[in-house]
């Protein structure tokens, strides 16, 4: 029998909260039967719900937290006064040992600085990173950093290499995945300063990572890697940018389907085979991105996911913990603890010579 | 009746060069009647092929270019020794009168690099940026820049604003078309440094634009603006990324319909519907970058383009030359002539302040 872990769910974080968080506790507890809750929030407006959900009800731990981080408070000014809030109590249940693990659908950048100031980051990490999967023609990928960090130097990416790949083999059971610096081509040359630094570091291998050089937006999809690394600001414009344009595709497809008698009636045939395909592409099925870095389990859902994506999340915590994430990052850096992540400035390889910073497109 | 106009091809550019050129040049010599075209590149090759062409034959001038600019020479390297390519010929071309625009499909790096050094830039511009079309839940917005340019100022962003603006108008026909910069949150002090401060020059509205503030990249499939105003590396990852996706959806949507009998006669029945949403999609549709703020008219075709693609970015070309871009562009630039695009740095409001460059996802 699984061993019984427990998750702190943040009930007052995301835009549909604490409904969506209630009832995506509520499909979570179904499908993890091991798993126990803390439901943190507004006792007050908590206790008449669950009233309503008696067997959710028997499966949560009420945690009191009064206050809550709003969707646009500044990081800082989540740090300074959200002492009392859902998040914060959260993220202490984690750090007090109370829990394996936390889901929030809250502020994403107090949530990653809370999580950074009171779990810390792990030996050996600079700064952690987001990573998310995403489907592609191979399977899935990870890509990592979705925009937690919007500038990022060579030292940073090479960490986050080192992070998605362990990440990969882990969750995604790849033994020797393969990794790529998103770039805006392929050449050596190409590129801003710190992607051409961080490839050469991982050329020279001194991690032992399947390096694949530089990938470009369209690889993503193609799957051409299993671990895409990139800073904060294009990793998260390159996985919007998927998400909007497959909506697009979807939009078109609808439209379609309507657009003639036949087309309908196309349709009807196809349905059973069309609705697999949508549940295929279903955002919420890849809901859940992972602070990797941060030492204790934290799941950022969706702020606007429904019940569904948010119990998605909560598998994503529930597989981190199971496969002993926390400590495998640890092991890998001890590891490594010789020969650092990032060699010193005077050994470091040279980077290959910055050419006239122009002409990217290909 | 149309005037007639002369368009120079560069004939040895591109992975399929010169078949797919000759090809292309063939389909639009049907579709544009009123235009000449000057055939660049190796007479030695192109003369046989053109045997077997005779209609194109009699519509375009063979001008010899003896060298050609490789796939993978640096832009510094063809600027250099470029001189007898039939890119630069093709450049020559345009330079000399000869020609009112001119379409290759080689190098993008020497593409640029040449046509800055040998067209120039329009007065008031520092540097060109590649600009194209896609497809919107709306139609169609025009996105730039898409790699030209990796690293931006915020004056080269306020620049290719107000380029993007006077391309949509004219070319998409928008009265008065929405911008948007792209960034990683929709709040004043998301993103680069150099965004914050484009952002407020535009929103303190010297320019007479419709800007729309930051737009993220789920935006820009919904065409939430006309133009998206992106550095080039954060476009050309986004261009990318969005191609490679709808290819996934489109491969998806196929391994959909061969995975039952009934979902195979639903595709009989929706096929000419289906069609058309492949037409609809199609990137050949998309076809030719045009290199907006140089003195001249240059259109980029697709390195792995094929012939209906070629023909796309000739009409392109076309419609540039018929609609005056370049004059449009000069007398726009002239008008603001007075007020300089951006203000000296004294005068430039201040950014809004610099938070913590963390958390951008939401």
């Amino acid at each position: 029998m699984a061993e019984r872990l427990t998750i702190a769910l943040d009930a007052m974080g995301g835009d549909n909260a604490p409904r969506s968080v209630l009832r995506g506790a509520n499909i979570a507890r179904k499908r993890f039967p091991n798993v126990d809750f803390l439901l943190v929030g507004d006792e007050a407006k908590l206790a008449p719900m669950l009233k309503r959900m008696p067997k959710l009800k028997r499966a949560v731990t009420l945690v009191h937290a009064p206050d809550k981080v709003g969707a646009d408070d500044k990081a800082a000014q989540a740090l300074r006064s959200g002492r009392n809030s859902s998040m914060r109590i959260a993220i202490d249940q984690v750090r007090e040992g109370k829990a394996q693990g936390l889901v929030s659908a809250g502020n994403t950048g107090a949530l990653m600085a809370m999580s950074k100031v009171f779990l810390r980051t792990l030996p050996g990490i600079d700064r952690p990173a987001m990573a998310s999967f995403f489907p592609t023609m191979k399977g899935e990928s990870v890509m990592l950093d979705l925009g937690a960090n919007i500038e990022c130097t060579a030292e940073n990416l090479v960490q986050f290499a080192v992070m998605g790949e362990l990440f990969a083999r882990m969750v995604l059971g790849s033994l020797k995945p393969t990794v790529g610096l998103l770039n805006v081509g392929s050449e050596e040359q190409k590129g801003h300063e710190e992607l051409r630094q961080a490839a050469a570091i991982l050329r020279e291998g001194r991690h032992p990572l399947d390096f694949r050089g530089f990938i470009e937006g369209d690889d993503i999809a193609k799957g051409t890697v299993d671990v895409v690394v990139a800073d904060g600001f294009s990793g998260n414009v390159a996985l919007k940018t998927a998400e909007g344009t497959a909506r697009l595709v979807a939009d078109f497809l609808r439209q379609t389907f309507k657009s003639s008698i036949l087309a309908m009636i196309g349709y009807a045939f196809a349905r059973h085979a069309l609705r697999k395909l949508r549940a295929r592409l279903d955002p919420r099925r890849y809901n859940g991105a992972v602070f990797l870095g941060v030492n204790g389990i934290v799941v950022k859902s969706h702020g606007g996911s429904d019940a569904l994506g948010f119990a998605t999340a909560v598998g994503v915590a529930v597989d981190m913990i199971q496969y002993g994430f926390i400590e495998s990052m640890k092991r890998e850096f001890e590891k490594s603890a010789g020969t650092p992540l990032v060699p010193p400035p005077s050994e470091a390889p040279a980077p290959a010579q910055a050419p006239p910073k122009q002409a990217a497109a290909g």
